[in-house]
């Protein structure tokens, strides 16, 4: 049963200031449209098509946004149990929808109701104002256009994937010299184009790199002459072995290190995604790899100004993860990702981390979104669970509830502010 | 501190209507005749082992059934805290025995008692109807005799262990010929008489194929012509190696997914024994092998028609479970199994199921038990621990009252139906 | 919330009897002088660096115990919010500090009144008192010597670490040379040696052997002869490859547990520290390694009137010990060490170890202090969890009240007496 005291929390942490360190927002289209962009967003299609919802239908790109949900309302009664249901019609009821059910009677209601409100003039303004949320972290691929990007809502972040998993690709080359200007023919020209690169985000604000690794990536130091070896072989089109090619990844991947360590850039690193596990639908699963947060081991004792913030996308890491946090002080833990994002599975976390790890070191929450909507959910179900988290310490005596609030306000505001240095 | 709405949810689910989709009960002999075949189930004689019960006098199968119980007097204080042994007092109960605890003074009344109820005409179905299981699934050899089988108590599956595991064992080839009449001698023989007895099964009714796979297992595609060969040398009595075998026998495995294709025939897949982990008792344990569930991921993407319902027997793949059952149509999560059925383990698995999955996806309990007696036990405590986390569901707001009875009664009734076609 | 049973099961067990089967105490000073001396404690000193506290001012040895804490202040805010900070607040009380916070202007208030208590007469006994601590364990290396050990405090407990992990050192051998004056120059005068030492301390009332392996140890049958080849190699100082290290090291083991065997005396194995992860500070971590429990299969059976009394440094591995305690009469399970040492991992711990074991195989708690100050912090903590726990178990309606408390007694107190076969 919730106590008075977890919803006391809840209530005062509900006033404080948010930032939000990792979306897929877009900068000039930060909210939907239509609800049936909001409908679409992968969390909510997979439970309709794991219940059986016909998978033309589902994933029909040609139709327009809204004949997804007319399309799926007969299946929606399955989800309803599912708590990213729930997140769907807290979004709903933001949007100004009154009912408590979708179906064939109300839907187009709900598109409505919906595009109305979200194609108000200051909508997203609104809607993050509503949450609290005073900025959001972009990511930003490295020839994105930050052009007229609303500074006062939104942090850039530059996502490195392409410099680390694709680097043996032409296109990440060509990419590279185009945005530079350059030529490149060395290793030395490739990392000279992503250093000026990084350096243009720096001077445009951005307040970390990001990167997403698959469960397999083994980080270790390759040498120099090695990498430019390899590299040397990519130039000249020949054909890298397995090994080779893991070297050359992981060579680039401590070069961002070094250039996060010369920057002073946070580097925000996400663990776990086993990409397209369902052939057909494209639907990525998690890995339970037990390797994945200990090769890091080299390079946090090795880069102690690095501050390498982690998430990790399965349960059975997050005691690994919370005592490498405790153990390092340039290691961070961060929010609960994807396949975590469900109260039973985060509150267990909070709890864990807020009992061994000093509250300094955490950063609560993101959002991970492609659309503000989905963020009014999130943010709504993490503040519920770190209420119900801290309400249990609180109520077995290791906190005061003023205390409790200060590590809430430090998860959700304080430590972003700092470990990012955000200048608010 | 057990809630009202949860004591109110448990009293209501009480009075659902259930199937207990896998049990190893005997058709002609469903209960036991003495308390000693009840005292006798592995689950409590292996904590009386563990307790120092002389193992001579626990395993000896010469004496009469409650000289068992004599025996182990002394030793019950010692197991008391168990919920196992909180599963044997409420059968006591349920057979009539009012105590609150077994000694010297008393357990020939319980041997007397229990005899009497047990023995009673129409114990059986008056045991059943107590509970609301409307039909218990049985685990049928290939061989197995159903004549007489009370049909609207019981539903036949067909276990297929012996035609993957043991392929290679000429008992299994024997056992084929003599149920089919014919002469094998190839693997289209083979499959052949497979085939015929699997649709034997089907005319008679059965729901479901079931397997128990090792942990080491590993589930993958071998060419027909390849695995004919293998079996080839099967016949001529030769060696197979340890990789032969084990291609022998996925593409025995792939075989059966191909026949349930073609039957529209569910698959029960139970993961995770490690056999005989005790060498003296014969104890069997589980594993903690990573790989066991990820191995069907071909096999769930190639057969998109063929459910597969899945058990795993340990705490650490459940999460990696809940989200196969949310990524694929064709994957279904079931129950608690054995070493995970305890409430402190079974209300966190329903929790994440429930928060992650559609609710049509999960079967949420079977019995697995060998006299309906245990199956008293097993449903009151499953009952009791999803009373107890559809509760906190509802009271942390995710879910409605009203919802969460309709999400218990599809987790034993309506789930069954849909998912094995049960024509009730 | 905490109910009013939990509240209740904790001042009852707060009045019980209990030893500490496991502390690093030095029986000639088994409290602390300076507060410094406890605040210095690596649990809290990991704690502060990675909040960002010097670590040169961290990690000064040279200066007095006290000086720590003053160079702490300012970011003890920062690790407020642990369970190990309220520990050490906990023994802040104990010692007559008043305040609940630790700042500039009180710290030397309590350096004052802590070294003032603890230099009290009879401090150590009655702070064991006020906890109703009747005996505690030490560890103690072969050459330790224990004149003067207060018996009415402490019990003797051997631990051999060096006779298994540092077996091919040369120190080694002189040790066990020196204690029993003889030569050693053969696998056969090695284990005379060691025969004799432990019977010494066999004679002197040690109560265990104890012994921390490695994550990836790996334990199995190496035959007399092929070991003895390999100590003369060491005695001949040839290197031995790692395979040859391996198997000298797990056949000194099962030396081990053929002299436990003898002399009937219990072995405690700790298993899963990961040493050194952090090189500059030196931080120890934990490894997920899923073999370390299942490699203790064939010595579990091979043994079975040796007692082997587990603990495992991880969460994942927890369900596996718990069933291992359960299968064989000759494992138990202990306590939760370190990294596992939180209440919200503690809980779950007895939960499951509660409902699925009987409890006369589990020994609750043990310290792991170095000073007997952490002693009271550490029991209070897990009386806490202990009751929150079995509350739990109550109030789902498992267990009554008066059994709970006969649970808890055991697993502080008459366990312990049985399993070490302890004479109070």
């Amino acid at each position: 049963m919730r106590s008075e005291l977890s919803k006391r929390l809840e209530a005062e942490i509900g006033k404080m200031s948010i930032i939000d360190p990792h979306t897929h927002l877009q900068h000039r289209t930060p909210s939907a449209e239509f609800i049936g962009n909001i409908f679409g967003y992968h969390y909510i299609k997979m439970e309709l098509s794991t219940a059986g919802m016909d998978v033309e239908k589902l994933m029909d790109d040609s139709l327009p946004p809204d004949a997804l949900l007319k399309n799926a309302v007969p299946f929606i009664p399955r989800i309803r149990n599912t708590t990213t249901w729930w997140g769907f019609m807290t979004i709903c009821h933001a949007l100004g929808f009154k009912d408590t059910t979708i179906n064939e009677g109300n839907w187009q209601d709900l598109c409505k109701v919906a595009s109305e409100t979200m194609q108000g003039d200051n909508w997203y303004k609104e809607a993050l104002d509503s949450i609290n949320i005073k900025r959001s972290f972009l990511t930003n691929l490295p020839d994105e256009d930050l052009e007229g990007c609303d500074r006062e809502a939104f942090v850039p972040s530059l996502r490195t994937d392409e410099w680390v998993l694709e680097i043996s690709e032409e296109a990440t080359r060509e990419k590279l010299e185009k945005l530079t200007k350059s030529s490149i023919s060395s290793l030395k020209d490739l990392k000279s184009a992503i250093h000026e690169t990084a350096g243009r985000f720096v001077g445009l604000g951005a307040a970390s790199m990001a990167i997403s690794l698959p469960p397999d990536f083994r980080a270790f130091v390759v040498a120099e002459a090695d990498a430019a070896k390899l590299y040397d072989k990519v130039l000249n089109k020949k054909r890298l072995t397995d090994d080779e090619l893991a070297r050359l990844k992981t060579h680039m991947l401590y070069s961002l290190f070094e250039m996060c360590d010369e920057f002073n850039l946070p580097f925000q690193l996400m663990l776990g995604v086993d990409r397209k596990v369902h052939l057909k639908l494209g639907w990525d699963g998690f890995s339970t790899d037990l390797g994945m947060m200990k090769t890091f081991r080299d390079a946090l004792n090795r880069f102690p100004n690095v501050k390498m913030v982690f998430s990790i996308l399965n349960t059975i890491l997050t005691h690994e993860l919370a005592i490498y946090t405790k153990t390092f002080a340039n290691c961070y833990a961060a929010g609960h990702w994807w396949y975590t994002f469900y109260p039973c599975i985060i509150k267990p976390m909070i709890l864990e981390r807020v009992q061994s790890v000093p509250y300094t070191k955490l950063i609560g929450w993101y959002s991970d979104s492609y659309y503000i909507e989905w963020t009014i959910a999130k943010i709504k179900l993490y503040i519920r669970s770190l209420s119900e988290a801290l309400a249990e310490i609180v109520e077995e005596g290791y906190m005061g509830e003023e205390l409790a609030l200060e590590v809430a306000q430090a998860m959700l505001w304080d430590n972003n502010v700092n470990i990012f240095g955000l200048d608010l």
